[in-house]
């Protein structure tokens, strides 16, 4: 039984299939107790979801929503490094959360917040994490946000 | 005696009130020895205290005092963090500068050092860092500057 | 023999003077087994070759090379930092790519597999690292491509 693919499963959340490994960088990496997660952006069954700059072409809500979609997807690209198995994380150290924005939009954290209240509810406490949440002039593909994230495992 | 408490009494410097944990993320973070810092803005006694972009909005020269203070609040949220013992610290080991910037202004680096400086000015020699300085189209709230960091803690 | 120095000379490169310990802060800093390179820009024989945001003051093409010379940039930065001997790293951990952007240019990812192929093509499969490519509206000194790097060393 796994305690976190049950808890997935009690949110409505069915994981993807994880990102290919793309050429040179690859979706997750594991080193000493720290799982390194690459930046991933708003996929969902192979379409990128949320396009454009906050708030004109994605409004707030839109992106928040983005910012879980990614966090969904780090999991993803977690799950498939871990030989499927989430239980082996102990908990999330880091996001770090780039939201395309137009010059005068300053909600960022709001934005970012998609991401990691998701994170504690799936991990609980031990998904409580340190944060560096900015703005980007642009993104790859025209993603209206992009999280990168690190892992910590049980020993 | 705390020889780090003393330090910053001798540059002038008192910690503020730690931030409060914002909900899902957290302002510290301790895995294995090292501690990661949120992201900070130049909040203090409650106030933003510097906002928009540099230069126009905001000089280079209150830049590099916004991450001065920025990196003041770090140090405060790792001293929380570390039951009010910041002689755990060995040292810093990186430093994450986002700059507000106008597409033509390229002096990052002197607006990160504010937040260096001080580090070196508090630890010494171990004070020195790695560091990514880069301007960012909009930060949160507004804020003129972020910096997060991550500090090594002596085993 | 140097497995590392032989592919380098192999690939035609040589690495140049490492970049100077610039005050507070400094070019690469080992914790553990992990050496953390600072930020690097593509400077060449002392020259900041790429400059302007993509694309219409740096071409996609041009900003790809320039990742690649700040990925040099870090490679000597980090022998520097081991005394002279890359055969000591083990692996790369994580790169962290920001392309000097316009709002409509999306194509950083192509950008940063200028770092990233030529980690592979160095270390081969232990070169394959986690990544976040993002836009930025300005970088230091007007530089099209900053590339930091997260290299894991030999126990």
């Amino acid at each position: 039984m796994s305690r976190i693919t049950d808890k997935l499963t009690s949110l409505g959340i069915a994981l993807p299939e994880a990102p290919k490994p793309v050429a040179s960088y690859i979706p997750a990496l594991k080193v000493g107790n720290l799982l390194y997660v690459s930046g991933q952006i708003p996929f969902q069954d192979g379409e990128l979801v949320y396009k454009g700059a906050v708030p004109t072409n994605c409004s707030p809500e839109k992106a928040a929503q983005a910012a879980r979609i990614c966090a969904i997807n780090g999991l993803a690209a977690a799950q498939q490094a871990l030989g499927g198995d989430l239980d082996q994380v102990k908990g999330v150290v880091r996001l770090g959360v780039f939201v395309a924005s137009e010059p005068d939009f300053n909600g960022q954290p709001l934005i970012a917040n998609g991401a990691s209240d998701l994170m504690v509810e799936i991990f609980g406490e031990d998904g409580q994490h340190v944060r560096a949440a900015v703005g980007s002039i642009a993104l790859p593909l025209g993603a209206s946000v992009e999280v990168e994230m690190i892992l910590e495992l049980r020993s």
